[in-house]
């Protein structure tokens, strides 16, 4: 019989392996209505359950502007008070397997992108990406917001969606995600907080089958010049195939690797493989970073967002080392960023087989969190992220860093020895 | 009155920030014929001046296609007897302010870039990237590189030119290149033998022009196809940017600086700032790198191609440091990439203002080769590069590096002090 030693370390090698070995790929376009069978009054929001009395600022903001532009409200009070009388049900991105960065809400009639995991079978989803400043995801809900997001619905999905049948139709398979993060990382992104090649490399990938696509010329350059101003065109599309990815290492039997992150802006949980959809939570901390003009951390929501299953699937922040042009984003020093990814080769159980840093002589990004290595080593998985306003109405003030607090692996820890009473 | 030492130094410092102050803009796409007025059966090529005898298989083989596609001949065989005979005639792309990469072949009705430098009011030129192996600049001439080279002519080019028309009109400027390189110089490219992230960064920003030209859909969805399919199709564009700065350092009496360093696979050649369009010139060397299959350094042809302007302007191989994953296609290790990079420091005048490498802190790029510090130093400057097959009609073989011959240097500084009298 194996030691209980080897069990885990067995565990947590499969764990990773069908990590590593995920391919998600981009397949289609619709509404949440249509692949999460999402109906009535229901929003989904990033992190771990929440209700709306403790919801913070930039969570009610979202579920505001989502609740104007369904048209359950007419006014933003109104629907604070539908939010208030419980009218207005709220459940978690990840119980659909889905993900949306900072408040992560997604209503009925939003698009979201829909991948396929070819290894494994499993479908991810995520929302589509609005852009910096006053955008829902930060918790802004004006008038802007909500036409942006309509016209989200009205062009870019219907665009997107031609465009990804085009390119089935060529490749017979769609737009592969593994391969663009992979290439991306080698060109200064990490990915999470910096999109710039993911988005470039995106955007080249889909122009040829936008052009192929019976659409009306200008329905496709409204969009094509949406995703080029957008260096964050790709994040949700990478956060789904990041999803994907720390999906398939959940519910292996005996790991102990963290398969989700995530932050609702009050609370911080985990999942981790071995305790099922069980999430383990502490308050979620205030971020540190740069500043846009006229904010400071007075003003700073706690973290937010389901964003940090990139660095869960050992890139993002795990991964800062290879962009180091992203501390003018996110703050500190180039030998910072290089430190925080040797740092997370400590907590983590592999080098990724495909997710290189040229840089590190393209040594693996460290990949698969373990709970037992940082309870020993005391040292926090380093995540990157956007900063919200803590008032619901004003949106992105900032980007930065931010550690996931030890209380929750912690408690996970317990949760572990509890169920297998080592 | 100043000393020698004074006036040089006096004449760099307003040489190198001429380079590096330079806009280069790409503002329309138009034949030879139409922008350089070539005429009758003349050829611009690559490097310093050559006659057929002395030239290199693949010039030779560039020349041979080049009349094929121009229909001056009907086979190679009777290409290469005209061009014995003297009936082609033969003159360096430098003297029309254009650049070629390889043998830089450019006939009156092959489409070009044109670039107008907008601080400086000058224009520079370029043909169109054909992708990698056997094509027309590595001298191949089959029916295929014909047939290329045609279709070019047909469709890329009007898609380009009724592209950057639709540029200008929104922007009233077209394309800025300048911003383009720098930010592709943050994103893993060294922007001479890796042009990734400069690609991707010039389809997403052309992208939206195209939808907005009247074009054909299926004329646009061939260019965009082949565009995004070839990572280097954004290097000519880079190097004719790379012409417009080294030209605006050109001129500048006293200036010990290299505005030109150009091969034709015999011959190694340089401009000096002060020396006006004086050649001095040396055997080139053969690169070393890494080969496609089947091919080794036996099959190499000497250095060829203009696209060490990149080098002259900063960039290149003078910024290998900032371009880790390129040591994949050009050969050695990320350390001798960091190590190439700091050598050119030494003999460069200036770190260049708005290029900069983020890994070195965000240093700017080595900028402006100094012919003393050469001689001073005896350290050459390093330049990326492809290979091409020594015989005419074979192609591209490999990619590496290679060192510009000490001798050229040597012979400048004899006509400096010639001229000078110091």
């Amino acid at each position: 019989m194996p030691s209980i030693k080897e069990e885990v370390e067995e565990a947590n090698s499969k764990s990773v392996s069908r990590m590593m070995e995920s391919e998600p790929v981009w397949i289609d376009v619709g509404t949440a209505e249509e692949k999460l069978s999402m109906k009535g009054r229901t929003l989904l929001h990033a992190g771990p359950p929440i209700d709306w009395k403790r919801a913070s600022g930039p969570l009610r903001g979202a579920v505001i502007g989502a609740s104007l532009y369904e048209e359950w409200a007419e006014t933003p009070g109104e629907a604070e008070r539908m939010a208030e009388r419980g009218e207005i049900g709220l459940d978690c991105t990840h119980h659909h397997n889905a993900v949306g960065p900072m408040a992560g809400v997604i209503s009925p009639s939003m698009p979201l992108y829909e991948l396929m995991d070819e290894k494994h079978g499993t479908r991810t989803y995520s929302n589509m990406n609005e852009g910096i400043g006053k955008v829902l995801r930060y918790g802004a809900y004006g008038e802007d917001v909500i036409e942006r997001l309509k016209w989200m619905g009205s062009v870019l999905a219907p665009v997107l969606k031609a465009t990804i049948e085009e390119a089935r139709k060529e490749s017979g398979r769609g737009i592969s995600l593994k391969p663009m993060i992979a290439q991306a990382l080698t060109m200064g992104d990490e990915a999470h907080n910096r999109n710039n090649a993911t988005t470039s490399l995106l955007i080249r990938q889909v122009v040829p089958f936008m052009l192929k696509s019976g659409l009306d010329r200008k329905m496709l350059f409204e969009a094509a010049k949406f995703m080029n101003e957008n260096n964050f065109t790709a994040l949700n599309l990478g956060m789904a195939a990041a999803k994907a990815m720390s999906l398939a290492a959940h519910d292996v039997p005996h790991s102990t690797l963290v398969t989700v992150m995530s932050r609702n802006g009050t609370d911080a949980g985990i999942w981790v493989s071995s305790l099922g959809n069980r999430w383990y939570t502490a308050p979620a901390p205030v971020p540190r970073g740069l500043w846009f003009p006229g904010f400071s951390e007075a003003d700073a929501n706690p973290d937010i967002g389901d964003s940090a299953i990139t660095e869960t699937a050992g890139f993002g922040g795990f991964a800062m080392a290879t962009a180091p042009a992203i501390v003018a984003w996110v703050g500190g020093s180039v030998q910072s960023a290089i430190e925080v990814t040797n740092r997370m080769y400590e907590i983590t159980y592999a080098k990724h087989k495909y997710f290189q840093i040229p840089f590190l002589n393209f040594k693996g990004t460290p990949t698969g969190i373990d709970i037992r290595k940082i309870l020993k080593t005391g040292i926090l998985p380093a995540i990157n992220t956007g900063i919200a306003h803590k008032k619901a109405g004003v949106g992105q003030i900032g980007a930065g860093t931010v550690s996931f607090p030890m209380e929750v692996f912690r408690a996970s820890l317990k949760g572990y020895v509890d169920k297998y009473g080592v």
